[in-house]
Protein backbone atom coordinates (compact mmCIF):
# COMPACT_ATOMS: atom_id res chain seq x y z
CA UNK A 1 0.00 0.00 0.00
CA UNK A 2 1.54 3.69 -0.84
CA UNK A 3 0.98 5.35 2.17
CA UNK A 4 0.25 9.67 2.32
CA UNK A 5 1.93 11.42 4.92
CA UNK A 6 0.66 14.58 6.82
CA UNK A 7 2.43 16.95 3.82
CA UNK A 8 1.11 15.54 0.41
CA UNK A 9 4.75 13.43 -0.23
CA UNK A 10 3.43 9.87 -1.87
CA UNK A 11 5.50 6.88 -0.54
CA UNK A 12 5.29 4.47 -3.37
CA UNK A 13 5.46 0.70 -2.82
CA UNK A 14 8.89 -0.37 -4.06
CA UNK A 15 7.49 -3.02 -6.73
CA UNK A 16 5.36 -0.82 -8.20
CA UNK A 17 8.00 2.03 -8.39
CA UNK A 18 9.95 -0.62 -10.07
CA UNK A 19 7.36 -1.52 -12.36
CA UNK A 20 6.58 2.10 -13.78
CA UNK A 21 9.67 2.53 -15.77
CA UNK A 22 9.02 -1.11 -17.80
CA UNK A 23 5.59 0.85 -18.36
CA UNK A 24 7.81 3.87 -19.54
CA UNK A 25 9.78 1.93 -21.73
CA UNK A 26 6.67 0.47 -23.62
CA UNK A 27 4.85 3.69 -24.05
CA UNK A 28 8.61 4.65 -25.55
CA UNK A 29 8.77 1.79 -27.94
CA UNK A 30 4.86 2.99 -29.09
CA UNK A 31 5.29 6.09 -29.58
CA UNK A 32 8.55 5.13 -32.45
CA UNK A 33 5.57 3.18 -33.46
CA UNK A 34 3.23 5.95 -34.38
CA UNK A 35 0.99 3.87 -31.94
CA UNK A 36 -1.99 6.57 -30.19
CA UNK A 37 -3.73 4.70 -27.89
CA UNK A 38 -2.87 1.48 -25.79
CA UNK A 39 -4.92 -0.43 -22.81
CA UNK A 40 -3.99 -1.83 -20.11
CA UNK A 41 -4.92 -5.29 -21.57
CA UNK A 42 -2.48 -4.46 -24.21
CA UNK A 43 0.38 -3.52 -21.69
CA UNK A 44 -0.62 -6.22 -19.81
CA UNK A 45 0.67 -8.61 -22.80
CA UNK A 46 3.71 -6.85 -23.61
CA UNK A 47 5.02 -5.97 -20.12
CA UNK A 48 3.72 -9.55 -18.90
CA UNK A 49 2.49 -7.91 -16.06
CA UNK A 50 -1.11 -8.25 -14.96
CA UNK A 51 -4.01 -5.95 -16.43
CA UNK A 52 -5.23 -5.59 -12.64
CA UNK A 53 -2.17 -4.79 -11.71
CA UNK A 54 -1.22 -2.28 -14.34
CA UNK A 55 -4.71 -0.26 -13.71
CA UNK A 56 -3.42 -0.35 -10.18
CA UNK A 57 0.26 1.44 -10.19
CA UNK A 58 -1.21 3.75 -12.55
CA UNK A 59 -3.81 5.09 -10.53
CA UNK A 60 -1.25 6.90 -8.66
CA UNK A 61 -0.72 8.84 -11.75
CA UNK A 62 -3.09 11.52 -12.60
CA UNK A 63 -4.23 10.55 -15.90
CA UNK A 64 -7.30 8.81 -16.70
CA UNK A 65 -7.56 5.85 -19.61
CA UNK A 66 -10.45 6.14 -22.01
CA UNK A 67 -13.26 3.30 -21.92
CA UNK A 68 -12.51 1.12 -25.17
CA UNK A 69 -9.83 2.72 -26.16
CA UNK A 70 -7.64 3.53 -23.60
CA UNK A 71 -4.19 5.56 -22.49
CA UNK A 72 -2.95 8.16 -24.84
CA UNK A 73 0.17 6.71 -25.58
CA UNK A 74 2.59 10.37 -25.65
CA UNK A 75 0.19 11.35 -22.90
CA UNK A 76 0.73 8.57 -20.38
CA UNK A 77 4.65 8.75 -21.60
CA UNK A 78 5.16 12.20 -20.52
CA UNK A 79 2.97 11.93 -17.27
CA UNK A 80 5.32 8.29 -16.04
CA UNK A 81 8.38 10.59 -16.99
CA UNK A 82 7.11 13.39 -14.89
CA UNK A 83 6.01 10.96 -12.23
CA UNK A 84 9.15 9.18 -11.65
CA UNK A 85 11.51 12.21 -11.74
CA UNK A 86 13.31 11.58 -14.77
CA UNK A 87 12.59 15.44 -16.04
CA UNK A 88 14.51 16.79 -13.29
CA UNK A 89 17.94 16.86 -12.59
CA UNK A 90 19.73 15.46 -10.00
CA UNK A 91 23.22 16.66 -9.41
CA UNK A 92 25.40 13.34 -8.61
CA UNK A 93 28.94 12.88 -7.99
CA UNK A 94 31.04 9.45 -8.71
CA UNK A 95 33.47 8.35 -5.79
CA UNK A 96 35.83 6.09 -7.41
CA UNK A 97 37.38 7.23 -10.86
CA UNK A 98 38.82 3.48 -11.67
CA UNK A 99 37.14 1.18 -14.35
CA UNK A 100 33.69 1.50 -13.20
CA UNK A 101 33.75 4.72 -12.28
CA UNK A 102 35.29 6.18 -15.43
CA UNK A 103 32.83 3.96 -17.63
CA UNK A 104 29.80 5.15 -16.20
CA UNK A 105 31.30 9.01 -16.41
CA UNK A 106 31.87 8.46 -20.18
CA UNK A 107 28.20 7.22 -20.39
CA UNK A 108 25.19 9.54 -21.22
CA UNK A 109 22.87 7.34 -20.99
CA UNK A 110 21.83 8.32 -17.39
CA UNK A 111 21.27 11.92 -18.45
CA UNK A 112 17.84 11.62 -20.03
CA UNK A 113 16.64 9.77 -17.22
CA UNK A 114 17.65 13.16 -15.02
CA UNK A 115 21.04 11.83 -13.94
CA UNK A 116 23.81 14.62 -14.58
CA UNK A 117 27.16 13.82 -13.00
CA UNK A 118 28.90 17.17 -12.47
CA UNK A 119 32.49 15.24 -10.78
CA UNK A 120 34.53 12.49 -10.37
CA UNK A 121 36.52 11.66 -6.51
CA UNK A 122 39.52 9.41 -5.92
CA UNK A 123 42.55 9.45 -3.65
CA UNK A 124 44.91 8.52 -6.65
CA UNK A 125 47.35 11.31 -7.46
CA UNK A 126 47.61 10.00 -10.74
CA UNK A 127 43.48 10.50 -11.51
CA UNK A 128 43.18 13.82 -8.90
CA UNK A 129 43.00 16.81 -11.59
CA UNK A 130 42.25 14.93 -14.65
CA UNK A 131 39.27 15.12 -16.73
CA UNK A 132 37.04 12.02 -17.95
CA UNK A 133 34.92 12.67 -20.97
CA UNK A 134 34.25 16.61 -19.84
CA UNK A 135 33.99 15.79 -16.20
CA UNK A 136 36.63 16.77 -13.64
CA UNK A 137 37.89 14.30 -10.93
CA UNK A 138 39.07 15.74 -7.62
CA UNK A 139 40.83 14.47 -4.35
CA UNK A 140 38.27 13.50 -2.19
CA UNK A 141 39.16 15.73 0.24
CA UNK A 142 37.13 18.04 -1.77
CA UNK A 143 34.05 16.35 -1.75
CA UNK A 144 31.66 18.09 1.00
CA UNK A 145 32.59 22.46 -0.77
CA UNK A 146 32.44 20.60 -3.80
CA UNK A 147 29.08 18.60 -2.93
CA UNK A 148 27.58 22.25 -0.97
CA UNK A 149 28.21 24.40 -3.90
CA UNK A 150 27.08 21.88 -6.49
CA UNK A 151 24.01 20.91 -5.00
CA UNK A 152 24.93 17.04 -4.86
CA UNK A 153 22.07 15.23 -4.52
CA UNK A 154 23.40 11.58 -5.50
CA UNK A 155 26.77 9.84 -4.58
CA UNK A 156 27.54 6.86 -7.06
CA UNK A 157 29.87 4.93 -5.17
CA UNK A 158 32.14 2.33 -7.65
CA UNK A 159 35.67 2.43 -5.18
CA UNK A 160 36.99 -1.12 -4.37
CA UNK A 161 34.39 -3.04 -2.04
CA UNK A 162 37.13 -2.68 1.13
CA UNK A 163 37.08 0.79 1.02
CA UNK A 164 33.09 1.25 0.74
CA UNK A 165 31.89 1.51 3.84
CA UNK A 166 34.69 4.22 4.45
CA UNK A 167 33.15 6.25 1.75
CA UNK A 168 29.93 5.96 2.44
CA UNK A 169 30.80 8.06 5.91
CA UNK A 170 32.50 10.65 3.94
CA UNK A 171 29.33 10.65 1.65
CA UNK A 172 27.37 11.34 4.63
CA UNK A 173 29.76 13.72 6.47
CA UNK A 174 29.27 16.12 3.02
CA UNK A 175 25.60 16.40 3.55
CA UNK A 176 24.99 13.83 0.09
CA UNK A 177 21.34 12.61 1.02
CA UNK A 178 21.63 9.42 -1.84
CA UNK A 179 23.97 6.88 -2.18
CA UNK A 180 23.89 4.96 -5.84
CA UNK A 181 26.34 1.44 -4.56
CA UNK A 182 27.25 0.00 -6.98
CA UNK A 183 29.88 -2.28 -4.91
CA UNK A 184 28.82 -5.92 -3.35
CA UNK A 185 29.55 -4.22 0.71
CA UNK A 186 26.02 -4.08 2.52
CA UNK A 187 26.63 -0.39 3.53
CA UNK A 188 25.65 0.95 6.52
CA UNK A 189 24.04 4.34 6.64
CA UNK A 190 22.82 6.60 9.24
CA UNK A 191 19.46 8.96 9.40
CA UNK A 192 17.54 9.13 6.49
CA UNK A 193 20.29 8.43 4.26
CA UNK A 194 19.10 6.73 0.84
CA UNK A 195 20.77 3.56 -0.25
CA UNK A 196 19.92 2.16 -3.75
CA UNK A 197 22.05 -1.49 -4.24
CA UNK A 198 22.85 -2.37 -8.24
CA UNK A 199 25.47 -5.11 -7.23
CA UNK A 200 26.27 -6.13 -10.80
CA UNK A 201 28.11 -9.33 -9.41
CA UNK A 202 24.77 -10.59 -7.54
CA UNK A 203 23.57 -10.17 -10.87
CA UNK A 204 26.26 -12.35 -12.49
CA UNK A 205 26.00 -14.82 -9.59
CA UNK A 206 22.69 -15.75 -10.38
CA UNK A 207 23.29 -16.01 -14.20
CA UNK A 208 26.19 -17.67 -13.78
CA UNK A 209 24.04 -20.37 -12.02
CA UNK A 210 20.98 -20.31 -14.12
CA UNK A 211 23.04 -21.17 -17.03
CA UNK A 212 24.69 -24.26 -14.87
CA UNK A 213 21.76 -25.78 -14.96
CA UNK A 214 20.75 -24.86 -18.06
CA UNK A 215 23.85 -26.73 -19.10
CA UNK A 216 23.51 -29.39 -16.46
CA UNK A 217 19.88 -30.28 -17.80
CA UNK A 218 21.08 -30.06 -21.38
CA UNK A 219 23.68 -32.78 -20.69
CA UNK A 220 22.13 -35.20 -18.63
CA UNK A 221 18.68 -34.64 -19.82
CA UNK A 222 16.78 -34.44 -16.55
CA UNK A 223 13.66 -32.65 -15.79
CA UNK A 224 13.21 -29.19 -15.79
CA UNK B 1 14.42 -24.53 -1.03
CA UNK B 2 17.58 -26.00 -3.09
CA UNK B 3 16.21 -28.67 -5.45
CA UNK B 4 18.79 -31.28 -5.95
CA UNK B 5 17.97 -32.83 -9.72
CA UNK B 6 18.58 -36.14 -11.42
CA UNK B 7 22.23 -35.28 -12.52
CA UNK B 8 23.22 -33.24 -9.41
CA UNK B 9 22.80 -29.61 -10.74
CA UNK B 10 21.64 -27.69 -7.63
CA UNK B 11 19.02 -24.97 -7.98
CA UNK B 12 19.99 -22.54 -5.45
CA UNK B 13 17.45 -20.15 -4.39
CA UNK B 14 17.66 -16.49 -5.67
CA UNK B 15 17.56 -14.75 -2.48
CA UNK B 16 20.34 -17.02 -1.55
CA UNK B 17 22.82 -16.15 -4.52
CA UNK B 18 22.08 -12.76 -4.23
CA UNK B 19 23.58 -12.86 -0.59
CA UNK B 20 26.79 -14.77 -1.34
CA UNK B 21 28.49 -12.41 -3.14
CA UNK B 22 27.71 -9.48 0.15
CA UNK B 23 29.44 -12.41 1.89
CA UNK B 24 32.24 -12.93 -0.37
CA UNK B 25 32.98 -9.40 -0.33
CA UNK B 26 32.90 -8.79 3.63
CA UNK B 27 35.54 -12.07 3.07
CA UNK B 28 37.47 -9.96 1.17
CA UNK B 29 37.83 -6.69 2.81
CA UNK B 30 38.47 -9.43 6.47
CA UNK B 31 41.18 -10.22 4.24
CA UNK B 32 42.77 -7.46 3.20
CA UNK B 33 42.52 -6.66 6.84
CA UNK B 34 44.62 -9.86 7.65
CA UNK B 35 41.73 -11.53 10.03
CA UNK B 36 42.25 -15.12 9.92
CA UNK B 37 38.81 -15.99 10.77
CA UNK B 38 35.15 -14.88 11.41
CA UNK B 39 32.15 -15.95 12.83
CA UNK B 40 28.42 -16.59 11.63
CA UNK B 41 27.59 -13.83 14.34
CA UNK B 42 30.12 -11.19 13.14
CA UNK B 43 29.17 -11.58 9.17
CA UNK B 44 25.97 -11.59 10.33
CA UNK B 45 26.61 -8.09 11.98
CA UNK B 46 28.57 -6.72 9.25
CA UNK B 47 26.23 -7.93 6.31
CA UNK B 48 22.81 -7.48 8.01
CA UNK B 49 21.28 -10.71 7.48
CA UNK B 50 20.45 -13.06 10.50
CA UNK B 51 23.13 -15.49 11.46
CA UNK B 52 20.84 -18.52 11.28
CA UNK B 53 20.29 -17.68 7.60
CA UNK B 54 23.80 -16.96 6.77
CA UNK B 55 24.41 -20.71 8.19
CA UNK B 56 22.11 -21.71 6.37
CA UNK B 57 23.70 -19.97 3.04
CA UNK B 58 26.73 -21.36 3.56
CA UNK B 59 25.19 -24.67 4.03
CA UNK B 60 25.53 -25.18 0.33
CA UNK B 61 29.17 -24.51 0.30
CA UNK B 62 31.74 -27.62 1.17
CA UNK B 63 32.57 -26.01 3.76
CA UNK B 64 32.21 -25.92 7.34
CA UNK B 65 33.02 -23.62 10.30
CA UNK B 66 35.08 -24.69 13.74
CA UNK B 67 33.01 -24.22 16.74
CA UNK B 68 33.83 -21.23 18.67
CA UNK B 69 36.49 -20.26 16.00
CA UNK B 70 34.24 -19.65 12.97
CA UNK B 71 34.89 -19.96 9.13
CA UNK B 72 38.83 -19.83 7.82
CA UNK B 73 38.26 -16.35 5.79
CA UNK B 74 40.80 -17.20 2.79
CA UNK B 75 39.07 -20.40 2.52
CA UNK B 76 35.59 -19.70 2.90
CA UNK B 77 36.29 -16.72 0.15
CA UNK B 78 37.94 -19.23 -1.97
CA UNK B 79 35.01 -21.59 -2.00
CA UNK B 80 32.96 -18.57 -2.35
CA UNK B 81 33.96 -17.88 -5.44
CA UNK B 82 34.42 -21.23 -6.83
CA UNK B 83 31.11 -21.73 -6.12
CA UNK B 84 29.90 -18.34 -7.90
CA UNK B 85 31.32 -19.65 -10.80
CA UNK B 86 33.59 -16.80 -10.86
CA UNK B 87 36.72 -18.54 -11.22
CA UNK B 88 35.15 -20.08 -14.54
CA UNK B 89 35.90 -17.61 -17.95
CA UNK B 90 32.47 -17.09 -19.75
CA UNK B 91 32.64 -15.24 -22.78
CA UNK B 92 30.67 -12.35 -23.68
CA UNK B 93 29.07 -9.73 -26.17
CA UNK B 94 28.01 -6.54 -26.14
CA UNK B 95 24.89 -5.77 -28.62
CA UNK B 96 24.80 -2.17 -28.28
CA UNK B 97 27.45 -0.09 -29.10
CA UNK B 98 26.35 3.21 -27.67
CA UNK B 99 26.95 4.91 -24.64
CA UNK B 100 26.42 2.37 -22.21
CA UNK B 101 27.79 -0.17 -24.31
CA UNK B 102 31.24 1.07 -25.27
CA UNK B 103 31.19 1.81 -21.39
CA UNK B 104 30.41 -1.64 -20.16
CA UNK B 105 33.47 -2.57 -22.88
CA UNK B 106 35.60 -0.23 -21.20
CA UNK B 107 35.10 -1.57 -18.12
CA UNK B 108 37.91 -4.11 -16.91
CA UNK B 109 35.78 -4.07 -13.46
CA UNK B 110 33.48 -7.68 -14.37
CA UNK B 111 36.89 -9.42 -15.41
CA UNK B 112 37.91 -10.60 -11.63
CA UNK B 113 34.40 -11.77 -11.67
CA UNK B 114 34.66 -14.08 -14.58
CA UNK B 115 33.36 -12.30 -17.25
CA UNK B 116 35.35 -12.30 -20.50
CA UNK B 117 33.83 -9.15 -23.34
CA UNK B 118 35.13 -10.96 -26.46
CA UNK B 119 33.46 -9.03 -29.11
CA UNK B 120 30.71 -5.94 -29.50
CA UNK B 121 27.85 -5.74 -32.01
CA UNK B 122 26.36 -2.70 -33.34
CA UNK B 123 24.15 -1.69 -36.90
CA UNK B 124 25.84 1.74 -37.19
CA UNK B 125 28.54 1.29 -39.61
CA UNK B 126 30.49 3.99 -38.14
CA UNK B 127 30.66 1.92 -35.16
CA UNK B 128 31.43 -1.54 -36.72
CA UNK B 129 34.94 -2.05 -37.63
CA UNK B 130 35.65 -0.26 -34.44
CA UNK B 131 37.96 -1.37 -32.18
CA UNK B 132 36.57 0.07 -28.35
CA UNK B 133 39.60 -0.34 -25.71
CA UNK B 134 40.76 -3.60 -27.39
CA UNK B 135 37.29 -5.07 -28.17
CA UNK B 136 36.68 -5.43 -32.14
CA UNK B 137 32.80 -4.09 -32.80
CA UNK B 138 31.15 -5.83 -35.68
CA UNK B 139 27.78 -5.49 -37.61
CA UNK B 140 24.77 -7.74 -35.77
CA UNK B 141 24.93 -9.89 -39.06
CA UNK B 142 27.82 -11.38 -37.94
CA UNK B 143 26.61 -12.31 -34.34
CA UNK B 144 26.07 -16.36 -35.18
CA UNK B 145 28.91 -16.88 -36.49
CA UNK B 146 31.40 -15.27 -33.96
CA UNK B 147 29.11 -16.56 -31.30
CA UNK B 148 29.89 -20.11 -32.22
CA UNK B 149 33.40 -19.68 -33.17
CA UNK B 150 34.38 -17.75 -29.29
CA UNK B 151 31.71 -20.59 -27.44
CA UNK B 152 29.94 -16.94 -26.18
CA UNK B 153 27.68 -17.96 -23.29
CA UNK B 154 26.45 -14.10 -22.09
CA UNK B 155 25.21 -11.37 -24.89
CA UNK B 156 24.73 -8.30 -22.67
CA UNK B 157 21.56 -6.33 -24.00
CA UNK B 158 22.63 -2.39 -24.24
CA UNK B 159 20.58 -1.25 -27.40
CA UNK B 160 17.99 1.26 -27.33
CA UNK B 161 14.87 0.12 -26.19
CA UNK B 162 12.56 -0.22 -28.76
CA UNK B 163 15.47 -2.93 -30.12
CA UNK B 164 15.95 -4.67 -27.48
CA UNK B 165 12.96 -7.32 -28.54
CA UNK B 166 14.26 -7.51 -31.71
CA UNK B 167 17.85 -8.16 -30.77
CA UNK B 168 16.99 -10.55 -28.33
CA UNK B 169 15.79 -12.65 -30.82
CA UNK B 170 18.70 -12.49 -33.41
CA UNK B 171 20.59 -13.47 -29.85
CA UNK B 172 18.20 -16.55 -29.14
CA UNK B 173 19.13 -17.54 -33.11
CA UNK B 174 22.38 -17.60 -32.86
CA UNK B 175 22.35 -20.20 -29.72
CA UNK B 176 23.35 -17.96 -26.88
CA UNK B 177 21.99 -19.33 -24.19
CA UNK B 178 21.85 -16.21 -21.39
CA UNK B 179 20.29 -12.27 -21.86
CA UNK B 180 21.85 -9.94 -19.62
CA UNK B 181 19.33 -7.12 -20.29
CA UNK B 182 20.22 -3.74 -19.23
CA UNK B 183 17.22 -2.12 -21.08
CA UNK B 184 13.86 -1.49 -19.22
CA UNK B 185 12.58 -3.52 -21.97
CA UNK B 186 10.14 -6.49 -20.85
CA UNK B 187 12.03 -9.29 -23.12
CA UNK B 188 10.55 -12.06 -24.20
CA UNK B 189 12.56 -15.44 -24.68
CA UNK B 190 11.56 -19.02 -25.34
CA UNK B 191 13.08 -22.47 -24.37
CA UNK B 192 15.85 -22.26 -21.92
CA UNK B 193 17.10 -18.70 -22.36
CA UNK B 194 18.28 -17.46 -19.24
CA UNK B 195 17.55 -14.08 -18.64
CA UNK B 196 18.93 -11.26 -16.21
CA UNK B 197 17.59 -8.31 -15.79
CA UNK B 198 19.61 -4.74 -14.32
CA UNK B 199 17.55 -1.66 -14.63
CA UNK B 200 19.54 1.40 -13.90
CA UNK B 201 16.58 3.11 -14.33
CA UNK B 202 14.29 1.21 -12.42
CA UNK B 203 16.71 1.76 -9.33
CA UNK B 204 16.97 5.82 -10.41
CA UNK B 205 12.91 5.77 -9.39
CA UNK B 206 13.37 4.00 -6.44
CA UNK B 207 16.13 6.46 -5.45
CA UNK B 208 14.38 9.80 -6.71
CA UNK B 209 10.65 8.80 -5.35
CA UNK B 210 12.55 8.19 -1.73
CA UNK B 211 14.77 11.32 -2.10
CA UNK B 212 11.87 13.30 -2.56
CA UNK B 213 9.67 11.50 0.06
CA UNK B 214 12.79 12.59 2.41
CA UNK B 215 12.90 16.10 1.09
CA UNK B 216 9.36 16.61 1.82
CA UNK B 217 9.79 15.23 5.26
CA UNK B 218 12.52 17.72 6.08
CA UNK B 219 11.14 20.80 5.09
CA UNK B 220 7.25 19.41 6.41
CA UNK B 221 8.56 17.75 9.41
CA UNK B 222 5.99 15.40 8.82
CA UNK B 223 6.94 11.35 10.66
CA UNK B 224 9.05 9.10 9.36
Amino acid sequence: MATSTDNGAVQLPEPTLRRLPWYLALLTTLRHENVEYVSSTRIAAEVGVDASQIAKDLSFLNIKGKTRIGYEVAALERALRDFLGFDERHHAVIVGAGSLGSALMADRGLHPYGLNIVAGFDIDPAVCGTDICGVRVYHLDRLADIARRRDVTVAIVTVPVECAQQVAENIMDAGIPAIWNFTPCRIRVRGNTVVQNTSLYSHLAVMYNRLHNVAHHQQGGGRR
